[in-house]
């Protein structure tokens, strides 16, 4: 079924204690598409400035990620991030951050995606996600990502936000801040009660935790790693591979939602393996679901 | 099969965001006791001074636990410990410790226990565990736990207990520290190049992980705790309700022991649940039968 993403196209330069990498290409549409193509179509939307040094036909060439959305600027530059991992890599400092084109007005959802059923809304101000949703007709399953700066100065427009949305997935300490509760599980029922039927909490190298609003719960251990390089892109990466599955299943019940955590899991643990896109580039579906067969056998009992 | 464990008696005044508890009884020993009786008869080693105000045959009446190896010196004083947590439940400060009679020369192991197969040597001294260990005349699979300032201070002494036992049981950090390495994979791996051929790395609520000396790995999730009222005795009711699950079954095959982690995690769970021993006085084992059952269905995909 139809999955669109609604996210940024960045331009990174990342260190972490493995190495550096200098003006390579990120950003959460980028991630988002690069994992979910490996289980559905993708509609890609998003925006950059006429200095941006990639192409994106070429990065997802031979991969099904329709471009129609991608709104290039030539008054504009592309949104630039620069970020240091330290010795625990699941904590980064952000050295730099231009917002660039991010700071002007989201892309428009072209009229042929107006009918995308599964849709991830990236990272952005609740207020620009809640303009791109109104843009789409009759979605099945709508996904969100947040952060910190949003849950604390754009808090009306981000519950606002989740009045509207299927799913909320988001860092365990942001969880925590949104609900103002120490325990994931009472913030993940709080966050619950705020309008989304899912949310999925990440917890980096200990894994994730699914809670539905019928009650029922999902846990699931991260993949153990014993080569992570560079964790950029991890988080888009999981809901990549989350929505890709559930969009190739066309519907998101519970048993379904499960099977999508996991490959969610799995999927962004190549991610990490390796510097910006190379983790995901260098893969096929058949790894994404050996390492999924991998991880069920190592959490059965 | 019988089941053997050397470990502390303390008197313990916690303190945690939900409330105080005073001189309560507290003690590695006694909650391996408490955890482990719900699997197994257990044989208890261990010493206290004349002071203790609690009587262990009432503590545990009703249990199968043989206190032949309780140690009463009526010149000492019994260990006290006095502990704050903080909001994040996984972390801890030490506001008071007396060692008191832990500072003097360890229990011996009675001569009827010494023909014991299970054995858990309860964090103290190295060389003290190795003597303890010593006693015991053909176990069949002994595990230990340790801590940060056996790690650092005494080294060499540890490196020597870890080449005579089956399975370390330890902290994330201390792995870490163990190993000198972040990557908790890898750590487990040095843990095991250093003579084990099972090291439980506990991760408090974002839970364990087991590996093998011959590449087998399980991962799972700590039960979801909505309630987390004192973590004290978490780690060592951990280590009971795996080794007691262990005892019972005889053996520790990979598949044995992937259920032992599940038993000590949601015998844990219930440690958590309340002040003290009160977690886990107040209920039976299908209560753990249960919960178990309730996180195979909260973790399978």
């Amino acid at each position: 079924m139809s999955l669109l993403v609604t996210g940024s196209i960045g331009i990174d330069t990342v260190r972490t204690p493995y190495g550096v990498s200098e003006e390579c290409l990120g950003g959460s549409a980028i991630y988002f598409s690069m994992a979910a193509s490996f289980f559905n179509p993708v509609r890609f939307v998003g925006v950059i400035g006429a200095d941006c040094p990639y192409e994106l036909s070429e990065v997802f060439a031979g991969r099904d990620v329709d471009l129609a959305g991608l709104e290039v600027r030539p008054q504009s530059k592309t949104f630039r991030w620069t970020g240091t991992y330290h010795e625990d890599m699941d904590e980064r400092t952000t050295d730099r951050l231009e917002l660039n084109v991010l700071a002007e007005a989201p892309p428009k959802v072209p009229v042929s995606f107006r009918d995308s059923k599964f849709v991830f809304l990236a990272n952005t101000a609740p207020l620009l996600q809640l303009e791109l949703l109104e843009q789409i007709r009759e979605p099945v399953f709508v996904a969100a990502d947040t952060m910190n700066c949003w849950i604390q100065e754009h808090t009306d427009d981000l519950k606002k936000l989740l009045k509207k949305i299927d799913c909320l997935i988001i860092n365990e300490d942001e969880a925590r801040l949104l609900a103002c509760e120490q325990n994931l599980i009472k913030a993940s029922q709080m966050i619950l009660d705020m309008g989304p039927d899912e949310v999925v909490v990440k917890k980096g190298g200990s894994g994730s935790l699914l809670c539905s609003s019928d009650g029922e719960k999902f846990l699931l251990p991260a993949f153990p790693a014993d080569d992570v390089k560079d964790p950029t892109g991890a988080g888009d990466s999981f809901a990549g591979g989350f929505m890709g599955y559930l969009a190739q299943k066309g519907k998101a019940n519970f048993e379904i939602l499960r099977t999508a955590v996991a490959y969610g899991t799995v999927t962004a643990s190549f991610t990490i393996n390796d510097f910006s896109l190379k983790g995901l580039t260098s893969i096929n579906k058949s790894d994404i679901d050996d390492r999924l067969e991998a991880l069920r056998e190592m959490t059965r009992f």
